[in-house]
C-alpha cells in the first residue's frame, strides 16, 4: 500500500511502550541455529499425550463452535475444584473466567477495573507485557523496587511511598518472573494489608502457582479473601501447553461479570478445542507436573552451583523456572552483555533491562532448557564475565 | 469470598456498557430445549474434515508451543496470497497480523490507534461488541444512522455532521451484520473520501467477505490503499471455524507493528493448532465455502419470500447470513417482541435494539439455521406479528 502524505497517528502510548527486550535477543538467536536458547520462557516438554488426545477428540466430536464467553461450564467447575485442591481457596464456578492464556486474563482484568489515568503498581523487575497493557488501558505504570540486594523482594517502605490518590491496582507476582522468588507469607500479609488500607485492587499473577521448587506455597489469593484479589493462573507452564493458550481469572462474581464483558469483545471465547484439552489436563494424572517440576529443580541446583562457583549468584529461586545471573563484574549494561554473549559465544539470555531498572546488572536464564544446554551456556556466560572483568 | 464493606470500583464504562441483547435471548432459549434458535450468529455446518485433520496433525506433531505474536510466517504468507486472490488487494506477509478471531483483530487495532477521549464512528445498527470495545479503550462510540427507510445504508449527510476534531476512527462494515447489506461501490468511495478529507483511520470489518449471496464484492480495502484502512477478516464464517478462534488484520507495516505489540500483551499468540488448521483451510479445496454460501442463498430466498408474503420485509440481503424482519405492526418494542416470540412460540430471534436505535422496530433472523427451522420459525414470527397487529 502507498502511504499518503498525511495519515492519522498511532496510539502514542503504544508506540512509546518499549518492545520486549527478550524478543530482540530471540529474533537474533533464531538466525544463529547453533545458539543455546536460554532466553526463552517456555517449557521444553511436549504437552502430555492424554491432553493432546483430548484435543484431537474434541475436533472429531465437532466441539468447534462458540462456547460461553467465560468458558465451558464443565471446565469452569473443574477449575474451581482445582483451585480448592491445589491453592486452598474455595470458589464457585461463577468466580472463574476462562481466557486465552494468562495474559488474556490479566488484560481483561486490567481493562475491567481501571479508568484512564489510574496508576498501576508493578514490581520492578517484572514481566514486560504489564507495561504494554498499561499503554493501551491508558493507565500509568508505577514501578515499585524489588532490588537485588533485597533478594528481589519488594521494598515495602518505598512501595508505600509511591501510593497516590490515583493508585488503583497493586500487581503482585509470586512465584516471580524473572527472579524465581516466592514471597514469604509475612510479606504477602503486609502487601494485603497495604491493599486494604488504601483500598486497591490486587492482581495476583500466579501463573507459576504449581512450579514450586521448595518451601512456601502461600499465595495472595489464599490470604486475602475480601473480594479485591483477581488471581490469574494458566495451563501454559503447569502442563506445558503454551501454544494452546489457556488461562483463567478467579475473582468475585461481579468482577467476573465485568471481566467477561471485556472478554466477549476481545476474544469471544477461548479456543473450544483448547478448553476440552484443559479439562483432560485437570482430570488426568498429575505426575507429569511433578516430573517437570523435578527437572526444573535439578536444573536449578545445577545452575546455582555453576553461578555460585563463578561468584555470580544473586538468589536461589524457589519457584517458577528462572534464575538471575549477576553480570556486574563485566562492566557492561545487561543488553550489551546479552548481545555480546549471543554474538560471540552463541548463548541467548534475557537482559535484565527487559524487566525494569532493578535488574539492570543481571540477566535471566530460563531453566526450561535442557541440562546440557544449561551447563554449556552458563559456563560460557561465566567465562565471558570473567574475561571482561579481567580486561577492565 | 466475603465482600468487605469497601471495595475499589469496577471500570464505570465497562459496567455501563450494555450487555448483549442477543445473549439475553440465547440464555433464555438454552433453557427451552425445543426452541428454534434463529438468534445465533454461527454457521450450522461442521468445520470441513480436512481442516480438522490438519489441527489433529498439529497436535501429533507437537506444534503446541508459542508462535511469533503476529502468527506463523507460513500462515501470514498464505493469508497475504488469499487477500490478493479473493479480495484483489496486494499485501506483503508483514502487513498481516493473525489474531484470536475477528474480534481479536478489531480489539487490538482499536487499542493501537486511539487515545483516550477519541471518538469512533460506528454504524447504527452495528455488531454490539464495538460498543464494549469503546468502553475499555476509553473512546466515545458515536453512532451514524443507517436507517431502515434507506435500506440500512448510511445517511452520509448525517454521518458527516457527526465528525468533530476528536473523531479518530470510521468503522465500516460491509457485508453488514445484522442487516446483510453489501455497500455499493459508489458509497464505499464516498466513505473513503470522507475518511481522507478528515484524516480518519478506517476499520473495515469484512468478517463476511466471502459470504456474498450475489452482486458486488467491492470492499473498502480494495478501494482505499493509502494506509489508513485496517481490514479485519476471519476464518470463523468462511470455513465454519467459530470455536477455533482465527482472524486477522491487514494494514500498513507500521500499523501492524503497533497492533502486534498490543496482541503480545493481550493474547501472546493465536492458538498454534488453530493456525495450522487455518493453513489447511487456505490450501485445501474451496468448494466447502461455495456450498455453504449456496445454502445461505437458498435460505435467504426462502425467508425473503415468507417475509414478503407477510409484508414484513425491509431489505433483501446480498451478503452475510442475516435478514431483518419488520415487526413494527406488532406495536411492541423489539426486545419485548423477541421475549414473547421465544416464550409463547419457542422461537429465538435477536432484537434490533441489541444493535442500536435504528433497528428498534425489527429483529434479526440468522440464516445460519436449518431450512426447516427457518420455515417454521419465520412462520410463527409472522403469525405473532399478525395476531398482535389485529389485537391493537
Amino acid at each position: 500500500m502507498a502511504r499518503s502524505i498525511q495519515l492519522p497517528a498511532l496510539s502514542s502510548a503504544v508506540l512509546e511502550a518499549q518492545s520486549s527486550g527478550i524478543r530482540e535477543i530471540s529474533n537474533l538467536a533464531r538466525n544463529l541455529p547453533a545458539s543455546l536458547r536460554l532466553e526463552v520462557g517456555q517449557p521444553d516438554f511436549r504437552t502430555p499425550d492424554h491432553i493432546g488426545e483430548a484435543g484431537k477428540k474434541a475436533i472429531d466430536d465437532g466441539i468447534t463452535y462458540y462456547t460461553p464467553t467465560a468458558g465451558l461450564a464443565t471446565l469452569r467447575a473443574k477449575i474451581a475444584a482445582k483451585v480448592e485442591r491445589v491453592n486452598g481457596v474455595e470458589v464457585t464456578p461463577n468466580q472463574v473466567a476462562v481466557t486465552p492464556g494468562g495474559c488474556g486474563a490479566i488484560s481483561a482484568a486490567l481493562a475491567a477495573i481501571t479508568e484512564a489515568g489510574d496508576e498501576v503498581l508493578l514490581p520492578d523487575p517484572c514481566w514486560p507485557n504489564f507495561r504494554i497493557m498499561a499503554a493501551w488501558t491508558h493507565t500509568k505504570a508505577v514501578l515499585y523496587p524489588c532490588p537485588p540486594e533485597n533478594g528481589f523482594l519488594p521494598d515495602l517502605d518505598r512501595l508505600a511511598a509511591l501510593i497516590t490518590p490515583r493508585t488503583r491496582v497493586l500487581v503482585v507476582n509470586s512465584p516471580h518472573n524473572p527472579t524465581g522468588v516466592v514471597y514469604p507469607r509475612r510479606l504477602l500479609e503486609q502487601l494485603a494489608d497495604l491493599a486494604q488500607r488504601h483500598n486497591l485492587w490486587v492482581i495476583s499473577d500466579e501463573c507459576y502457582d504449581e512450579i514450586i521448587l521448595e518451601g512456601s506455597t502461600d499465595t495472595m489469593s489464599s490470604l486475602l479473601d475480601d473480594g479485591r484479589v483477581i488471581t490469574v493462573m494458566t495451563f501454559s507452564k503447569t502442563y506445558s501447553m503454551t501454544g494452546w493458550r489457556l488461562g483463567y481469572a478467579i475473582a468475585g462474581e461481579d468482577t467476573i461479570t465485568s471481566i467477561t464483558k471485556v472478554l466477549e469483545s476481545m476474544s469471544s471465547n477461548t479456543t473450544s478445542i483448547t478448553q476440552v484439552a484443559g479439562e483432560a489436563a485437570l482430570d488426568g494424572p498429575q505426575d507429569c507436573v511433578a516430573e517437570m517440576v523435578g527437572a526444573y529443580r535439578r536444573r536449578r541446583d545445577l545452575v546455582v552451583d555453576l553461578l555460585r562457583e563463578a561468584d555470580l549468584l544473586i538468589n536461589v529461586p524457589t519457584g517458577a523456572f528462572y534464575i538471575m545471573a549477576d553480570i556486574s563484574p563485566s562492566g557492561l549494561a545487561s543488553r550489551d552483555f546479552a548481545l555480546r554473549l549471543l554474538q560471540e559465544r552463541g548463548v541467548g539470555v534475557a537482559p535484565g533491562t527487559a524487566f525494569g531498572t532493578q535488574a539492570a546488572h543481571s540477566v535471566r536464564i530460563s531453566l526450561a532448557s535442557s541440562d546440557v544446554a544449561l551447563r554449556e551456556g552458563v559456563g560460557r556466560l561465566a567465562e565471558l564475565v570473567q574475561e571482561l572483568s579481567a580486561a577492565r
